[in-house]
């Protein structure tokens, strides 16, 4: 045993990247991975299986539980935001820098186009044999499974403002989530917590075009189909539908910032500042008894 | 990033509410838009696509975690009822003034409103695709995916009688989860524990008339679909259906609060008074002692 | 505020019941009451609805969330055994004292009895408008809801295999779960543990005659049924069935104490007996730390 | 009582295995045991109910969280691996010794060997009712009850892809749960973590063949069904498909040890690699202050 630990610390040396936003930047890969992998494969078992394998319900789980599963592989580095969404809200907040954020859309979307591409390797079988699976219209079509498209007589409006709401409202949980002045949940909990706020999402806004509300999520299947022979027309779909989950998420992000922000963030935050610069006094004062006082806080902060 | 961060702190002081009961009744508002659009988003998308993209039990699911993701948007600032018959509760058994009920009421029906309108926003184009949407029966009516309405065949009586038991059963559990002197759950999943109440209660007493259990959840968006297009017809319906689901949950509030106190909440509070006093006397006599003892306390309690 | 408060404490105070075994009979029936008020509530919802409102799986989750939410309402004061079974095991290891069992029985029968009839008067309209249902028999007898029945075509000797089946691997999950020795999660879950136990056996080993497992969540609907209009056919039915809900489960009980005390509980129990064993020794030499170390136990044992 | 408690200490020492490695093989029995015996149920009330008492997703959730239980039972004394192939890659990474491997792959075939016994004497009367339940092929085939086979069409080359793709997915998520450097979660809900991983897997990767991921999990059955009157069939079925789940997953170990190692785990293990030294610099220094910033990140770690 001793020569297996031994070689595999060098190993460990070996293949460490010591560029802390490479590395977060491959780890939020990796997350984006295994949610598009997941989630796109819950679509697939539904949709080649014709139902007797899933139904609408399994594809919330999936997508829920993957955002989850993904969150926990990369969290501790990259922050598990999975979604340029996210990372363009936390930007915004001045909570992460701006620098990650092509860094973090470019890593997210060739996440996405692997994981699209080992459900493709893992249905291969199943798509081949479904006759017309490979066309873009017609009960068979299955480009639905990588990427979204619009229901029809969807009109590109309602579905702008379907995808701006979508993602709003993912916003307003995750920023009441990951507020570190309004954090309801125990340490540890906040990946279950989003997987929960991507269910919910999925119950409730997944019938106009699928809650894309990602648009790395949507823009690296739709690029792993075009390469895998369902060809341009994933593009040219709904005049340029792909267009509508690439752009109007950020616009979301922003409405769903201000909204918890007017409603609630400000305040909580304000609150805290308050009750510092009360507390600052205090300190010149009796300056023993603050600092247990703040060591107290930061255990109860903890749990 | 050192400008942007000057201009949010800005921002943050310009909008700051330092009225605690405004600033509480606007976190109110936000959680109660969050249930009532995520859980009304799950009755539209299984009413609006015919059962391929929801059934019931989705319903159930995302009326029970809206109900989590609302209380963890604003349960930190306001204690997050969503709920007048909650807010209620706790007023009757003194946990809260009761000056907060009536603002409460107000802002979370406001909240529901415009949960309802997020939702008829977001399924315009299928609400106008379907032919007798806009009916009050029929095989397409779609009031019901915003206010509750009984099933056919149901009397005034057991309808009355339906939303009495279901809020009792709601407000037995919370205040299990709640009391101060049984906290039988790790402090941040009250949230949860909330959610799965209401999950329960949509499988097991949603057949009669669509478990409101809550008169804000039912006024806001009936309210809404008033002004919406349905008419007053909304408030006729059902020989006056909708004061049911107004006044029906406030007795079952007070016929909760009374089991769970008769059977449960008066002996466990009162074991805890007697052990107060007890140890009262004790630290007579072992001051140090037991004030090391007091902290092990809070820190078991904490957990 | 001040006058509520003192009334409360008034009518608290008045109230207060200081047996502690009454208090806590009284806390295990309306665990019960709310564990027969979902679950039943669930069946009846499925089977009044016809299908539209609830599946199996709907009663599955209404099961295990319900028996989650009895032992919340309950487990601080009474532990929360909704269970003769659970209760005879714990006395069977000498974890509760066997004067506790007959009061328990009873008191948990009780509580189901009361729970179906709460059900029974939510659902009076729908029963009362579906022909023949309080036929034993027939394509709309809902005696089911209430108490278990067989199959069509299983014998009585499979039907009492699977009842002893059911609840020693009811007993073997729950002793893991609440094993002192042996405690793999954090405290406050077990509740939500034990749901997810009766969840599980729902999905895998329900077909048979619908997992009773628990003689007194089958005795007081049966009982209620009998007295509700179905008359004395709930006993006779299936040449007295009623009697293997209520007798296997105390055998299936023994059965799993043994298999989970064989395979794991006596092993770690015996473990931490060793250790202490050698400790005590360490204890004469180095005095105070190792009081540190047991503090520090402790605390992890909280965890 | 107290004879009570003397003889049950009197059958736990005489009980007790001081054999470390014995008792967690044991354990690793009793785990997998409960694994099988609610997965293979819920299949087997899905089919034998023909689809009234179960789905595909019915199946999913009981194979999750029959890992939970699987592992809550025995995580303690063995690990609560389950399945051989989470045993080689704990031990491939060294952080298992590799004799355990051997015996722990026996055990949990003995307990997946006797769950599939249990299920089977469950609904003996069910599947001796259902005509040609015993064939290998037809409507009522129930040999899918106990161990995994080929959906029609699938080409062995995509079974073995699948197979390897479902467990390289699984070891992914398990690793980023259990790696001491990369600690996302609360200790103690490990076992519900890696639920939700089986239950993902099943909501999208169960198509094909049923996703066994574990040669133990579909070994073990299958010698059972043979046994018990499917006769050798099970093994010629689908030209030796019986020995994809048992050599795949390995392979599959592999490269999902490689894909987490070289995306996050050697990053996240050097960084702490780098700071310890940093920080033993410090210590030579500074001595008390590091002392208690150890004690602070001890405590950190434990929550």
């Amino acid at each position: 045993m001793g020569r297996q630990k031994l070689y595999l610390e060098k190993l460990s040396r070996f293949f460490q990247i010591r560029h802390l936003l490479l590395r977060q930047a491959l780890a939020e890969c990796l997350g984006t991975l295994i949610l598009v992998m997941f989630g796109c494969g819950a679509v697939a078992q539904l949709k080649l299986s014709s139902g007797t394998h899933g139904m609408f319900l399994t594809v919330n789980f999936a997508f829920g539980f993957a955002a989850t599963l993904g969150i926990l592989v990369c969290g501790q580095v990259s922050g598990g935001h999975l979604n340029p969404a996210v990372t363009f809200a936390l930007c915004l907040l001045g909570r992460e820098r701006w620098r990650k954020f092509p860094m973090y859309f470019l890593f997210q979307t060739i996440g996405a186009f692997f994981g699209a591409a080992i459900i493709f390797g893992m249905y291969y079988d199943a798509l081949w044999d479904l006759p017309g699976s490979y066309n873009m219209t017609g009960p068979n079509a299955t480009a639905g499974i990588f990427a979204t498209y619009p229901r029809e007589n969807l009109t590109l409006v309602n579905g702008f403002f379907d995808q701006i709401i979508g993602t709003a409202a993912l916003i307003v949980c995750i920023l009441a989530i990951v507020d570190p002045y309004n954090n309801p949940i125990p340490q540890g909990l906040e990946a279950f917590t989003v997987g929960f706020v991507v269910l919910v999402i999925g119950m409730s806004m997944g019938f106009n075009s699928g809650y894309a509300v990602n648009p790395a999520r949507d823009l690296g299947p739709r690029l792993f189909t075009a390469l895998a022979g369902w060809g341009g027309d994933v593009f040219t779909f709904g005049n340029g539908w792909f267009l509508v989950p690439v752009f109007a998420p950020f616009l979301g992000t922003i409405i769903g910032v201000m909204i918890y922000q007017l409603m609630v963030g400000f305040h909580v935050e304000g609150e805290v500042r308050d009750k510092k610069s009360t507390e600052e006094e205090n300190v010149g004062l009796t300056n023993v008894t603050s600092n247990d006082n703040s060591k107290d806080k930061e255990n109860k902060e903890m749990h």
